[in-house]
């Protein structure tokens, strides 16, 4: 039997992961507090993962074979430097732990691109060395290397999922798209960076969709999850003005670029193309057409 | 006033800092199980630091200024690989956390030279390449970069006193000069590899003494914890045999060397000595004398 344990399930990858799992085996997700609706089939489980008895206890009782981790703290703009950072590392480790202990078999924690050092402007899983310029990129790099190491021991599969830039509906404010396009729909003109900067920005269904193929496939260690394509910043937020139709909207230069912000941070992805066979459906300028219809009916 | 807490107070490591730390303020330690003599003066705390709860009620009851962490696995032939070296970050975490809150100031922990790329003869801090061998080296090495992370954002000193090889009085058996020492002294003649590989080995008392003087000094970050001079392992058992006597009974050759093994591991004690400012007083010579004359009244 093939039984998943999504953590941070009620969140923006957890919720979009889930979506994408429908059919493998049977699921299971663990937050907080669980969302009043989700999709079908998942059964919930309400648990705070900092609390290690809790979370002992639900995977002894479970016993999950698969575990898709992105519990952690992302409170926009807060989490780069919270103190928090370290309580996710012992969490983690302690989930993976009982997980192991408990004769699962494959685990897939959620990465992010700011281990990488950000000096290089393209990142490849196996040579771009790891110097994180920030707490929580020093917690998720030393949680991927413990894990790697512990789990080569155990013979319990494990991968690693480094996540870049994501927008689409449902993301909360305090993030690049959805500010933008909240202040463009609501008739203001956001101050902007040049915005010269080059980022990978993917849909979070795509996002949903790349965990799940990853869970699904048998490849093991760090793998980048993007879309492959590296466009500014700029670029993206005219995207979302020309199709509001306020095209001369957004200021750009009229706020600093903030300091030390790579001006190129690109994912290789053909570990993600070739090896787990995944490839995005949306384009930026479908994706962000979608995100839009979502804020209009919301708002 | 200046209030310590020693982790792993009852260990080898602990209990030679503890004698070290000798009116350097207020002496508090911790151990599963306090031992039944120790040095005077100190306030013993039996807390299993493996308890999150636990630890966290004693720093917030406690509210220690330096703290000085040894509590580990430390099993010989059975740490590199344990399972629990992933509970033992989480728990060193934890401590750190719960220290900062309560306002600590300087934390100083215990890494050790299987940090370092072993392919490298000789360690420098800041130049040598952390790519450790085993789970236990890396366990260290993440711990390190974590609370180094952390400890920068928090305003708490942090330094990390890396271990390289360590014998004296009271070590346990399954050590090289434990067994080494006790074979010899009840008439054995103990199979030795050919002890080509080169080490750094220092005294218990020195390592006690060093560790208190990292603590007290405001050094931070890695400072190697070693005599600075290394050499052969054969070296050090053929002085054990002469002054036991039996200049002749080690079997050199009669074990097959362990596969991967270094063949030098040289500290370099730059840091140490002129940073710092410690000096070894034990000598190989009167540090093996030293032992053997403890062994002798042991038995």
């Amino acid at each position: 039997v093939t039984r998943v344990l999504v953590t941070g399930g009620s969140g923006f990858f957890g919720a979009a992961a889930i979506a994408a799992l429908h059919g493998f085996g049977e699921v299971h997700a663990v937050a907080r507090t669980p969302p009043e609706s989700s999709a079908p089939g998942v059964t919930w489980h309400a648990i705070d993962l900092l609390d290690p008895e809790a979370a002992r206890s639900l995977i002894k009782e479970l016993r999950p074979t698969h575990l898709l981790h992105f519990a952690w703290n992302a409170r926009p703009g807060q989490f780069w430097a919270a103190k928090d950072n370290l309580d996710w590392v012992a969490a983690t480790l302690m989930l993976y732990r009982a997980f192991a202990d408990a004769g699962g078999t494959r685990f897939v924690g959620a990465g992010t691109c700011a281990e990488y050092d950000w000096s290089r402007p393209e990142h490849v899983e196996d040579q771009t060395p790891l110097a994180p310029a920030t707490l929580y990129g020093r917690a998720k790099s030393s949680t991927f290397q413990l894990l790697g190491a512990a789990s080569a021991q155990d013979g319990v599969a494990f991968a690693w999922g480094r996540i870049y830039f994501v927008y689409g509906p449902g993301e909360q404010r305090g993030r690049l798209v959805s500010d933008i396009a909240c202040e463009l729909l609501s008739g203001g003109s956001p101050k902007c960076s040049e915005g010269l900067q080059q980022r990978d920005f993917m849909h979070i269904a795509d996002y949903g969709r790349a965990f799940a193929a990853l869970l699904q496939s048998e490849v093991q260690g760090a793998v980048n999850i993007a879309s492959g394509e590296c466009r500014s910043v700029r670029s993206v937020v005219e995207a979302i003005a020309t199709q509001i139709g306020r095209p001369d909207a957004p200021q750009f230069g009229a706020r600093p670029s903030p300091p030390h912000d790579p001006p190129r941070m690109s994912a290789n992805v053909g570990r993600l193309r070739d090896e787990v066979g995944f490839r995005p459906v949306f384009s930026l300028e479908a994706g962000v057409a979608d995100t839009i219809a979502w804020w209009r009916r919301k708002s």
